[in-house]
């Protein structure tokens, strides 16, 4: 079993562990620390080693900071973990805040008094966050200062898990489509574009695309933890512990890549005096710029050069994620059938119902991890977004209930991540108007075509307007990117209200993923994957549009559908996705399970 | 007649005056030279006098610039001027380029040569503005130079007509529903809040708003040409030209305005050393900036803030909207009655219906002002987005064709703003598919409810899915905001393709009119006035939603419209729309114009 259901983390954690830290903190003549929940490599799923957050606070999601003053301490979190977030922390130690734009900022400005001094540990932060921060900061007469020793990693001492040591593999070129001398050419070059003469990478996501290995440092995402330094003709040196890497290994590098330790990058960049380094200020932490201007480098600020081209898959890979939705999809539908058939007879748990989920994904034999914890969430705890089922919480399903899963895998050829709501018993009518809504958004956005230059902003309010209309929305982006064979969230495009600069291109792939949450009663989210598909002339039109094709293949449950609410052309937009689904997925799965899709499939 | 046919403009101007901007240029050692279309008040309309594109390159749209170099130059035109501009200026002389963001910019960075001198006039270009132009001539190695005497007004001399005398009245407060005490008893703790002592207000606009004042100099805008400072505690200079006030009118502004000479100005710049003061960057003229560094005061920069306010449309303004909306719809309607009765015996011109319609509005007895030229565009005209009849163009309706007139006026109680597409005869099959498909577009932008927070830039797909599914598109924003007799374009909201992070606000006016022009052929457009109504519940939902109250009332052809391709959510919205018209205005003109409204608003 790859997930467990364990609860690491509570209230109990913020307890025992505050009292440290702040000992710590005095110990360095500090008023205040921030954790943020990113690491020294930004990442989002954290190595245990790196989850400073979830242990000094109790707090597990997947994003978050919090600020710890001697007598106060306050913790952020999205709208996706506000439920979570009650549950997990001792609301008489931390205030919970909003993790909105400017919040920490806001709340420094209100709790600082003047002349305090506000520690920070410079590899977490990037320049970009900590600009607004220290502002702040400043303008409450408070000092914000770098820490060479993390007060938390301080109080975490001796019990503080090693850093992962998971070993480094080749990402073979059928499944990257490009080799990594290639991307390393068009990223030196345009790393020359941009002023520099060289770039200093640190997101592994990018060391791991351009030079197509994978790693297994982080939970979920099989990332790497190095950096690199990559010059303009296509060299490169790859900081990366020897440990990790087997004695064959190197060769398929080539030449133009060094291996180098960890523990060489400090001199590396020393070596980098006088020469021109692009670095992304919203990506790499404050201690990189800090070492490159201590070298005498000159600084280029600009985005991670390797991020927009990872984005937009290439042929190959989109390919792969064609083939690996199908698997992930069989495997969906299996767990979908046992669901409405073995598991009505003794109505399952969440554990269960995660653990059955696991075991026929783990039966493709392609699994090589789940791409997040499986999103269980049975009545109520559907409503919870971000939920994960521990024995703690475990719930059985109920009939007139909603069973909420979200969930995805890892494979060699791509990065799935779906979510289907599906009815036990009979449903309400209130859950099939909210869940007809969802899917009008859900099948709208699916259905969009636009030209070039559009943003996933700009395409959000398809996703939403109906249940405006009605007077509901969700406290969640519609979708996010992701990867191939990497995280299943991926920057740079985002379909969500915040406004964001980057256009859909073709061969991104992006969540569409519209909800409904009532809060102590149930949720409902509808996810499937989809990629941007190239601009193409559409007849009688003048135009071409670029649109999407959807990946995910799994039945949406339709007794949960309220067929008066769909337009004629939603009704045949969800008929065609269907007869698709049986088309593709019914010759992957066993005779008895294709004829209960044949039946779910059947048209509106 | 306020409005006028003749051909004031046209390539000759370019061919003569370009020579002499060249000579004047050359006597100040200039290479170059920047003309933006704004004037000193960043107007968008402009008193003729300050009409530089025009007068240098003959192109008389409402937005532009040109960057004249010693043998080349450029004009920069938007997406609704690419047809207008060719017939306007000689392409030998002028390369035309996309006035998109940044295209200046990138435009002179590939344009000049190292050591090169550009001049600019810093009475014409804000701070934000000229930073990124400044950015591009420093890349290109040549030098950006503040001029003292505009090579534009030298080359005009003494032909330059003389700056407008209007005289500037009061605007009642039955219209204006806020009095200027109370205004600047808010605007000035506006400004106190921003950490400024007093405020210097430039746009006429904020000047007209702030002291309930309307004037006269600016064609179609009932703005006076002033500059004003604002204390925070609500007292003002208001800087007028005296001449335009008449002896009983100070009195009404009290005691705490005092009203000074525009010569005056410089000198109370002069006075405000050591002051903080309040100043926009995306609105004042670099002059300004330069005057209040050199006077040794504390420049802050933030937006207008009279923009916000003024957008916002108090209960008073709104009811006025409303009433100005019901008078010019019964014009509007006497015109379309007209057009679809006595003037089909013997087809008319544009010029003509032009006139008919402003004789319509002038009967109202009620017309300060067009609110801007009427575009009346029959046949392939109409695929002209911003045409503007004239005895040279002037083209007869056709039977089979279209006929796109937009046109509004100004009232003391409102500013309207209408577009109508109009079937002469029997329209094409394309027309009508089209036609229906913009009609989509208006109606789902109409009804669309919105939590707070949402932007124009969010919701502007709602007006283009529809077109974008059948690969057709405009090129021009959606919607932008509208004055209360005051701009026909006003901001701070707009909506549109290009990111905006203003959100939508109860009170804001903003016009929704999708198009689609067919180059050569013809040009629909569907424009309606509507005001952003506040946070209400929705019966069944669970979070109180904004939407928008439509203002304007007229017919929309149904000949036009393909009812096959309307859902019936769409009919009901339109019948819905029909019925309210006739309901309304029906009862407002005489019995033949009403026996024909009830014909064309009944049910599609």
């Amino acid at each position: 079993m790859r997930q467990t259901f364990d609860d690491h983390s509570g209230p109990s954690f913020g307890r025992q562990r505050l009292p440290l830290i702040r000992a710590a903190m005095d110990r360095q003549g500090l008023d205040g620390f921030l954790t943020p929940h990113e690491d020294e490599h930004q990442n989002e799923y954290l190595p245990l080693a790196n989850d400073r957050l979830a242990w000094a606070t109790g707090f597990t999601g997947s994003a978050g900071a919090a600020v710890i003053l001697k007598d106060r301490a306050a913790v952020f979190v999205d709208g996706r973990y506000t439920l979570q977030v009650k549950a997990q922390i001792d609301p008489d130690l931390f205030e919970i805040e909003d993790l909105m734009d400017g919040a920490v900022a806001a709340w420094l400005e209100g709790a600082l008094k003047p002349g305090q001094v506000i520690g920070y540990d410079p590899r977490l932060h990037c320049p970009d966050q900590l600009a607004r921060l220290a502002a702040a900061v400043r303008s409450a007469g408070a000092e914000l200062r770098a820490v060479a020793d993390n007060p938390v990693d301080e109080a975490w001492g001796e019990e503080r898990p090693a850093q992962p040591q998971a070993p480094v593999v080749p990402h073979p070129l059928i499944y990257a489509g490009e080799d990594s001398a290639a991307k390393r050419a068009r990223i030196g070059a345009a790393t020359a574009r941009h002023g520099a003469d060289c770039a200093l990478l640190t997101a592994p996501a990018s060391i791991a695309w351009l030079f197509n290995i994978r790693g297994g440092d982080v939970i979920r995402s099989p990332l790497p933890l190095a950096q690199a330094i990559l010059e303009e003709d296509g060299r490169a040196r790859l900081f990366l512990d020897p440990a990790k890497i087997t004695a064959d290994q190197p060769a398929w590098l080539g030449n133009a890549v060094s291996i180098e330790s960890p523990a060489a990058l400090a001199g590396a960049l020393a070596g980098l005096a006088g020469r021109r380094v692009l670095i992304d200020p919203a990506q790499s932490s404050s201690w990189y710029f800090e070492a490159l201007e201590a070298a005498g480098a000159e600084v280029v600020r600009a985005a991670d050069p390797c991020v927009l081209p990872r984005a937009c898959k290439n042929a190959v890979e989109i390919e792969g994620a064609r083939r690996a939705h199908l698997r992930d999809g069989a495997a969906l539908t299996r767990f979908l059938h046992w669901l409405d058939t073995e598991a009505q007879e003794a109505l399952p748990g969440e554990v269960e119902i995660t653990r059955r989920l696991e075991d026929f994904r783990e039966q493709t034999g392609a699994l090589k991890d789940l791409s997040f914890d499986t999103i269980a969430g049975a009545g109520p705890n559907g409503a919870v977004v971000h939920y994960r089922p521990t024995h703690a919480s475990n719930r059985r399903v109920e009939r007139g209930g909603l069973l909420l899963v979200d969930s995805g895998g890892q494979y060699l050829d791509g990065t799935t991540d779906v979510t289907r709501t599906v009815a036990i018993g009979e449903p309400s009518a209130q859950m099939r108007e909210r869940f007809t809504l969802v899917l009008k958004g859900h099948l709208a956005l699916a259905r969009a075509r636009f030209p070039a230059g559009v943003t996933g902003s700009a395409l959000d309010v398809l996703a939403r307007a109906a249940l405006w209309a009605q007077g509901l929305d969700y406290d969640h982006g519609t979708g996010h990117g992701v990867g191939s064979y990497l995280g299943v969230h991926e920057g740079p495009q985002r379909i969500s209200k915040a406004q964001n600069p980057v256009a859909l291109q073709p061969g991104m792939i992006v969540s569409n993923e519209p909800g409904y949450y009532k809060s102590g009663a149930y949720g409902i989210r509808i996810e499937n994957l989809q990629v941007v598909t190239p601009a193409q002339d559409i007849e009688g039109g003048e135009r071409p549009m670029l649109g999407f094709e959807t990946l995910t293949l799994a039945p949406i449950d339709r007794r949960l559908i309220d067929s008066g609410l769909l337009s004629g052309e939603e009704t045949a937009q969800l008929d065609a996705y269907h007869a698709r689904v049986l088309a593709e997925i019914g010759p992957q799965v066993e005779i008895k399970v294709q004829q209960w899709l044949t039946k779910v499939c059947s048209p509106v």
